[in-house]
């Protein structure tokens, strides 16, 4: 059974992006057609569309958007309001790193092109975001093979949030080794840490699991640690929203905490990156900038009061996992053991060359 | 100020066990009069009532309840509705040994006054379960006493699940330390996990802790690895369901998870154990029962579908820590370091020899 499409483009260029709201899961499954920049802002801020390379996609199609029907006098103005768009839909999600990946690459296409009138360079832009798809599709699936290898028949895994295929175009990076273990004929049962405040574990990785046929149990974020002491957990595979160069990663807030729970009960941990999640340009964790959200999907995330009036609330929606408690980084050039900075300089080293 | 009563008689002896619905806090403060068994049972296996403490305290009056309006032909008939009463009682919750204790407190009681009429022992089994209150009081007062020598001028502690004035009749195990120290003119901030599925930290914890005046910030459960990580928590203290003869003890789920990241950052962990919490005639955790409880407090926690139907749950209400994440246990006798075993031995000789 195929996953379920998170985003695609529909129709012409006069079409929409059209996109599953994520916040309706999994009660509904409801279409949401993109069809100017802000409504692609808004999704990506309140999470309709969310998971790194998902959002990457997203911004792509965002960039398009912003500037289909403009009208610029002459091709300064019209970069001008690709920059404009690239800046704006940057401020939606700041720590994700594939926002800022996918507005520069069609920056560059942009500026790459400099023979290309206005509506040559539209064109491109929309061409460039629906190969951006196929090439997470790609991607997806040389970490679904790469990762298969780390399971073994009968192994029941853990993960933290959803970095299924919701959270991408449709294969998704931590749940793409499951998939392809699953089409390789093992058994595997996953526990999904149901992942507060906004629950995408529960709502979001149970729900795509159970619809490719996945056995699948939801537990709350707290009992991650009773589990892996009864010894019911083989491995730990979870996403990341942004990974730095010596292999400290950012991802849904308790993912540090899963992963020192993992190293004290010697539990493989490891985390699925594609290399556009993959910020060269940091040293290490500390230098990801961690959004915070409001107090409010802690204390009413439910539609229900459930803490008092005036309490103050801490709300990060990342924390930074110190690479020291990797098992393994699960890219599309392959498995990265430690020494992780090396490795991952060598991904990079070799993407250049090629 | 002066925490709320969670639990007291109201009337004479056809009076009734008057408790706050703790289920409906923090949005509403309704009292709820016990004037029946089944009223009792309901309310601790409902959790309206819950916490060690204040379980042993409702299954007292329960017991009086229980018997009220009973008419024996003879003693040994009362005996019998007697015992009837505790084994009803005590299938309410099965973690917590404060339930048992508590009946068979009365229990004894009952047995021991061969000479009472059946009148005479209705009357004192009433007077002993209000007994239970005074007694939890300067129980408590004397952890917060032990305990607040543990805290400095400034210090920021975290705690889960409400192990509070809330869980006993009045001032709480494990902030009974953050009450005395306020009381010392120590400035105190805590961090109190949420504590899902049921929400005790942020409904309760949060609640009692604002009503005294003492600044409290919410975070959910998987946020305490990252504020440890960050530094912000000087001290972490829990309560407890039931401790082993060896230290090891089961709290509310989520608690062995703090437990590891206090280890894992260096953080002093304690846990506040009244003696009547402490269970010597088991060796070690592994032999404690954990109650599981209903999926929906997973899937529905919130009046609100939030993981797909028919998908797997795990719900254990409690895990058990293994006593070597500890670094003290706080008892009304004075607070015990390891070895936890030959400590734990000595509390109980000299209650014993006293």
């Amino acid at each position: 059974m195929m996953p379920v499409k998170t985003i695609e483009w529909v129709g012409d260029a006069d079409g929409a992006a059209r996109l599953i709201d994520q916040t309706l899961l999994p009660n509904e499954v409801r279409y949401l057609d993109a069809r100017d920049v802000e409504t692609m802002w808004e999704a990506v801020k309140m999470l309709r569309v969310r998971g790194a390379p998902a959002i990457g996609i997203a911004a792509a199609f965002g960039m398009y958007l912003a500037v289909r029907d403009a009208t610029p006098i002459c091709r300064d103005e019209f970069l001008s309001e690709v920059d404009r768009a690239a800046a704006y839909l940057n401020t939606a999600r700041p720590t994700a790193v594939n926002l800022s990946w996918a507005t520069r690459r069609i920056q560059s296409l942009v500026a790459a092109n400099e023979d290309a009138s206005v509506s040559e360079l539209k064109e491109l832009m929309l061409e460039e975001a629906i190969a951006m798809i196929e090439e997470d599709n790609a991607v997806c699936r040389a970490i679904g093979e790469y990762g298969a290898a780390l399971i073994n028949d009968g192994d029941t895994w853990l993960t933290h949030c959803n970095a299924g295929g919701l959270a991408t175009a449709q294969f998704g990076t931590a749940t793409a080794p499951i998939y392809t273990a699953l089409e390789q004929g093992k058994r595997i049962h996953v526990y999904a840490d149901e992942t507060r405040p906004l629950l995408q574990g529960a709502r979001l990785t149970a729900w795509e699991l159970q619809q490719a046929g996945i056995p699948v149990t939801v537990i709350t974020d707290n009992m991650a640690a009773t589990v892996m002491a009864q010894g019911r957990i083989h491995g730990v595979i979870v996403g990341t929203d942004r990974m730095a160069a010596n292999g400290d990663f950012a991802n849904k807030i308790g993912t540090l905490g899963v992963a020192i729970l993992a190293k004290e009960f010697n539990v493989p941990f490891y985390v699925a990156a594609p290399t556009s999640s993959i910020d060269m340009t940091l040293a290490s964790g500390d230098l990801i900038p961690i959004e915070e959200r409001r107090p409010e999907e802690v204390t009413e995330g439910f539609g229900k009061r459930t803490a008092p009036y005036g309490v103050n609330v801490y709300n990060p929606a990342f924390d930074v996992t110190p690479h020291r408690y990797l098992s393994g980084i699960i890219t599309e050039k392959g498995l990265i053991r430690p020494p992780f900075d090396m490795g991952l300089q060598e991904v990079f080293d070799q993407e250049r060359a090629s």
